[in-house]
């Protein structure tokens, strides 16, 4: 509370404004009363803040969803229309990106597989403004165009947008938030609000807002690439530590006696749960090769296949036994082939679990992400929206005056 | 922000009352232009704040300290004889004690021994309500008892204080909140605000507040005692988890080829490096022995004491190095027992923590206490502040109000 910045009158306007559009952007419609309820504020006021977001387009009112009981009453929306963002998920292999609405329907979504070896920096940003440049020439009218969202598989500065490193993509110190400012604003005449960020910090960020957690207050995201990436929500926020790295999961050192890590250390959860330990044990190696691939051999009869999955069965609950102790969740989400490999080895899974105290793990349930793959874009998204949501009126003003200027 | 309550005129006047109580409580006397750039509200409405709070008695105006440059401008301090708590800190083998003032200062200290295998939750009770008793008779004039605050070496639900597992003193699920607001209203006609929590999230929340982390956002407290505890803040607030279980880093496993655990597991960090752990390692078992005495024989030149010494400090530095790779924290503060240790074995705790990803560790530092051994005390005693200076008016007058029914 301490630091918090003041609360004036004015704050409280845009504070109350706030916090009506990101309900009715995560939550969906609603009623005024709903609202009233939600808010504390009275009904007055509740109207005239939905008046001041109706006035400039972002919410309208309309008839409710029918089944309801009763006359249908009129329910405060989010206008998909008014308000856009363009959401990308950056792969090793592919760019993922989609258009984006208030209220987070997924207007557009296309995938373009590029080459690893060639996917420098300067090919994603050309991809980028160029998947820009199309899923905008496809936006509703008369939408404004108010974030772009990133998600990279490394290590970021989610405050100036600079990828630290990529190993799988061979990125070390990108500047890639100022790149995209730049190519957008050359090729667009403006740059909205862009957000770089870590793509397990994405997958968090998205399962707890719309996925399998999200009526929980602390979940966990780890997703298994050939990576373990983490992502980690405290009391409903994302935790950044101090300077925006924590939830680097994949590097606790679980088996001090393991295999040695690419980054130096020996053991790390990585070595035993990571894609390439998974495909080594099994005896599968392979550029091709993925987990899914031991998988079939496993469920074909292979019994080096059945033993791998079974000893990154136990690595995987040991490691997750830890996470319950050390963050207490509610809610663990495996993404990637971790999302895969769980229902073969949930039972392992919670006989590790059951290691952590009880008072720990008591609340926690594992899950596998429940926004089929694009948790990551979808939290990207969530990002690019941020700055809206965080005071609609001022930033649809700066959006249209750059638009009109 | 989504599930924060509503913010109406009533609570605006609150909230910025708090804010100015919480700086100068934690702070320490300001004068009103200090006051003024710190909430960015106008100056006459720091004034009338200052005046509202001024009449109730929390604060007052007099001469800045010496040593300024000019004339000494009038200082707004917190009065530490307006109100006051008081603080527990119950350990295996004694109850330490204090009240403590508005402001943090400590008024009285006292300890008492008692014996780890009579010390029932009825024992526990007896003490603190006779301590109150006698600490409240030395309160000055007039104070207005705000709080009791307690640690507890165990796993406690911060809600409703109810201890669940405290495994050195014995204790299994015990309602000691309850039990200590029934006990001081039976004695006292009257109980304030009780919070019982764990003892090392109490050494994060005062080490954050008051001592090596003040100024830092992202702590972790780490208290060597028989077990391992933790604390953690995370952006400034303590962690709680699901269930206000989290920082249990002594169960973290670390070594799967280790030792059983007392909680089951295999290596947890606890025995690794918990006292039983070091002092086994030492040759040097016995229920009177602590790890002072083994690094006295280390520094009498006991081979097996030093190789004991050095062991730890490894397993000290690899856990650490977890901790850094999860949470990202700019401090880790290590307490009880291995404020000894660190010295002795720093060189190879930072090699450790080396281990993990640059990007990560680059802002960490680790340091011990600065609160010489009362970190859970004065921890205790913020906690029992907290109803005060979240709504000081509001908690003042029902105070009042109890006093004099």
């Amino acid at each position: 509370m301490a630091t918090r910045s003041a609360a004036t009158q004015d704050d409280l306007r845009r504070h109350n404004l706030a916090r009506l559009l990101r309900r009715l952007h995560e939550g969906g419609a609603a009623s005024r009363s709903d609202l009233v309820a939600f808010t504390g504020l009275n009904r007055s006021t509740v109207g005239v803040l939905v008046s001041e977001l109706a006035d400039v387009g972002l919410v309208y009112e309309g008839a409710g969803a029918a089944g309801q009981v009763g006359r249908p009453s009129l329910m405060v929306q989010p206008s998909a229309s008014s308000a856009v963002v363009v959401a990308f998920d950056l792969r090793v292999e592919r760019t993922v990106a989609a258009l984006v609405g208030l209220g987070g329907d997924v207007l557009v979504h296309k995938e373009q597989r590029h080459k690893r070896s060639s996917y420098t920096p300067e090919t994603a940003l050309r991809n980028i403004v160029s998947l820009v440049g199309s899923m905008m020439g496809k936006a509703p009218s008369p939408a404004t165009w108010v974030g772009v969202g990133i998600g990279v598989p490394g290590i970021v500065d989610h405050v100036d947008g600079r990828v630290r490193l990529a190993p799988n993509l061979g990125w070390v110190d990108v500047p890639l938030g100022d790149m995209v400012r730049e190519g957008l604003t050359s090729a667009f005449g403006f740059a909205p609000a862009v957000a770089v960020n870590n793509d397990a910090d994405l997958g968090a960020i998205a399962e707890h807002a719309r996925g399998v957690g999200k009526h929980s207050r602390n979940l966990i995201y780890v997703s298994g690439e050939v990576g373990i990436g983490g992502g980690v929500i405290i009391d409903g926020r994302p935790m950044t530590g101090a300077g925006g790295y924590g939830g680097e999961v994949g590097h606790m050192v679980v088996n001090p006696q393991g295999a040695m890590c690419r980054c130096g250390a020996k053991g790390c959860w990585e070595t035993e749960i990571g894609r390439d330990a998974i495909l080594a044990a099994a005896g599968l190696g392979g550029d091709q090769m993925e987990v899914a691939d031991v998988i079939a051999a496993a469920s074909g009869g292979n019994p080096k296949a059945q033993a791998a999955i079974d000893e990154a069965g136990e690595w995987l609950g040991i490691g997750l036994a830890n996470l319950v102790n050390l963050f207490n969740p509610e809610v663990i989400v495996l993404g990637g082939h971790l999302r895969l490999l769980f229902p073969l080895v949930s039972g392992t899974v919670y006989r590790r679990i059951h290691y952590a105290l009880p008072a720990v793990r008591e609340q926690v349930r594992v899950e596998v992400p429940s926004l089929s793959g694009d948790s990551t874009l979808l939290g990207a998204a969530e990002t690019a929206f941020e700055a809206l949501l965080s005071d609609p009126i001022d930033v649809l003003a700066r959006a249209h005056h750059a638009a009109a200027s």
